[in-house]
């Protein structure tokens, strides 16, 4: 038996001890965004310290302006790769409350799943790698590459101290590649390595018309209702076949290769009942894609939300002294927010009626993500799948957006391995959020072989 | 000295308890809307039987499901004309309260004003024909025509008893003409007769698509947006010009004549003024019209409110499960609401997107009103107005809708008189209502006129 093989049995064997401990870290009720919660925050970034002192590794608690990150480093070893695993241990809030079959803080397994907030997103995945270099650890034997985690407490409300923090802790971050494991397989059964993201770029657009609200009688057809000023605004943006509308943004446009195509058409993709799981008739999207291609290879645009006027019951008879509309892109390599930004401040300045005033503010931006999937991490990676999950992953993009993966590889300059082991319906940010256990024990499997792979790289 | 002038001095004289009458009367928080002022509505309507009473008119405190109407009527004349004199004693909330200068229910005289909620609107008016008829019976003379009065207490919550009994009071309500004084003159000093109205239909429309709010990320691009989709359809209503796109809109709407046009451009008309005081840069609408003439005699297109997915702060970046809109049209004869509904119908089922469902409720519809302008009772009021105020009477239209006119027009086949004594910057509706004591008492002058010469017609 190989020693791999034999670690493998190993894990297998301590099967219910890791269970246990994910329990265990999964009672804490760190949410990141209730200021109450704060000390049970800071009580989950001290059961990682403990968990990753307890196996030998160097700890350290940064603090940061809110919530303090965890890295931790097994030793150095000469001549091979340096692998960052990023994760974090912070939670989503668990309202509404009452749609819970078992309580978020008190992990429950139910056919084959584990309940719990935070199972999936991302306590449960992040312990896939603890526990892999934990007890490869503390069974003795030296780690054939050196292994940081940066494990941060501020995900689920933006990584902003992070994001500002990460030119200045670049030296000690360092490494050859990143791991993150915050997203999900394909399908039950299907593995996949996600190596593209989209980018992303949020606006508020205003639009103000009287300084008051105005009786619609005594002034309706007078002035410019901000309301339909608003409306035409928004529909110029976007073409009855969804294709986008303001001038030049599909100029920086990758357009997908014809192997992620084929790759990707081999996929059971079922677009009526992907139409049905989220409840409408048909798909609607730019002409000439695939659902998939759409929604991981193409650029869009979303109304986040609405606002004017009268929203409660009845009529009122006014036009409105103001209108707004939350509005959001995704964006596709080689798509630059800033450049969107002022695109479409252009576009609008073409198609802002008269008789109004209207702003615009941008919020947040990110470009979208494509990692090399020809380097020799994704070949390890692969590797690493097929043998804890006995099926070659596919490799996928995913439509979501993880801004810090693009700051990772241009200020680490690094590359980038997303290895999700969830699932679709693992109600991430919702109640009743899991994470099955077979897919946990597998994760670990995986990320040992995982080491064990890019140990022989170097 | 005649007996009209002789009656006008007397009038005249009597100025003081006028205005202690209104006062007394104002006090009174008759607030419809207001369930916890029920006493004070009724309080209200008994002031106003007592008054008639106390002058001998034949009174009836009427019950409704809400709040009583007052009916009043003096001695049937023979051959001679009856007038209905239609009005409203009840009032509009008062928030927000701390804006009052002086306390809403406490009415107090400043620069020449009577300030008090309902001043204006309508208990000031509807006094104006109260005093004239009350104070000619207390002279012992009788009166040259039959005047019969109909004040409401719903006027303010939306007359729906008084529109559901009706038809069933046509014979009590019988008459040649009905007065209304619940609006405005043209300008300070230029008092007008409203010859028109303009109609009206609201609808609220609903778009709905995925069956819970969905990631933009892993759904943006796969799906129809809702609010993408309500706006597209919104837009599709109402050209960059201000002219509606419904098939067929436009087809009974009857076109201004020549005379209208040529009276109306006489009117002292300032747009740069018009948008100064509403607070926008230029006026907007349909092209070819004058802005009275868009406010007062050509359809519109407004919406009244829009909701949809994230409205509070920051950003959430989602494709919203619904979206809708509260819109209104404003109607000009001969332009039939019902009718409307289907033309919108038909508008929207060319015009959604795939991939929501669309629902529109109808939710009240008026026709729009024209009096004939030519009428003998026009001729009088003419007359009455220009010996009260020193001025002759413009005639205009007036773009908001009562639907209770029309209701008269149809139920009593009757003609229809108009005649504001208010002014448009009286802040009905608003902090700080209130009545030029000078235009009571000119009201108070022009309705005993009135009904002299109304009393020559027969």
């Amino acid at each position: 038996m190989s020693d791999s093989s034999a670690r493998l049995d190993t894990l297998a064997n301590s099967a219910e001890r890791h269970l246990q401990e994910l329990t265990e870290w999964l009672r804490i009720p760190s949410i990141s965004s209730d200021s109450s919660r704060h000390e049970q925050v800071a009580e989950a970034a001290d059961w990682l310290v403990k968990k990753f002192t307890s196996a030998g590794l160097k700890v350290e608690l940064i603090p940061t302006e809110g919530h303090p990150m965890v890295l931790a480093e097994t030793p150095e070893v000469k001549n091979a790769p340096v692998v960052l695993v990023y994760g974090h241990y912070d939670v989503q809030p668990v309202e509404p409350l009452d749609e819970w079959i078992s309580p978020p803080f008190e992990p429950t397994v139910r056919d084959g799943n584990l309940y719990a907030r935070g199972a999936t997103d991302d306590k449960g995945q992040v312990l896939t790698h603890v526990h892999s270099v934990c007890d490869w650890l503390s069974s003795g034997q030296p780690l054939p590459l050196q292994i940081k985690f940066l494990i941060e407490g501020e995900e689920e409300v933006g990584s902003e101290n992070l994001e500002r923090m990460l030119p200045q802790m670049r030296d000690r971050l360092a490494c050859d590649c990143v791991v993150i494991s915050d997203s999900g397989q394909y399908s039950d059964g299907q593995p996949a390595i996600t190596y593209g993201l989209r980018g992303i770029a949020t606006y508020e657009l205003r639009v103000d018309g009287p300084n008051q609200d105005l009786h619609s009688g005594s002034f309706g057809g007078a002035v410019m209702n901000p309301a339909i000023g608003l409306c035409h605004m928004l529909s110029s943006m976007v073409d009855q076949n969804g294709r986008i509308k303001i001038p030049g943004y599909y100029d920086n446009v990758r357009e997908l290769a014809p192997n992620e195509r084929d790759q990707w058409n081999q996929l059971p993709q079922d677009d009526q009942q992907f139409a049905s799981a989220i409840g409408v008739d048909e798909l609607f999207g730019e002409q000439g894609y695939t659902t998939d291609e759409r929604r991981w290879a193409r650029p869009t645009f979303d109304i986040n939300g609405l606002t004017s006027g009268h929203q409660g019951e009845g009529v009122k008879t006014i036009v409105p002294a103001t209108a707004s509309a939350k509005i959001s892109f995704r964006l596709v390599p080689d798509q630059d927010p800033n450049h969107l930004t002022e695109q479409l401040k252009e576009h609008l300045q073409a198609h802002a009626p008269p008789g109004i005033r209207w702003s615009i503010t941008a919020d947040h931006g990110a470009p979208g993500m494509l990692a090399d999937t020809e380097s020799r991490f994704m070949a390890a990676a692969r590797n690493a799948i097929e043998k804890a999950f006995g099926v070659a992953p596919v490799l996928i993009r995913e439509g979501g957006s993880i801004p810090i993966v693009t700051r990772f590889q241009d200020v680490l300059k690094c590359d980038c391995l997303l290895l999700g082991w969830g699932l679709s319906d693992d109600n991430a940010h919702s109640p009743n959020e899991k994470f099955r256990v077979q897919d946990f024990h597998r994760g670990i499997q995986a990320s040992a072989v995982l080491w064990d792979e890019i140990g022989q790289l170097s």
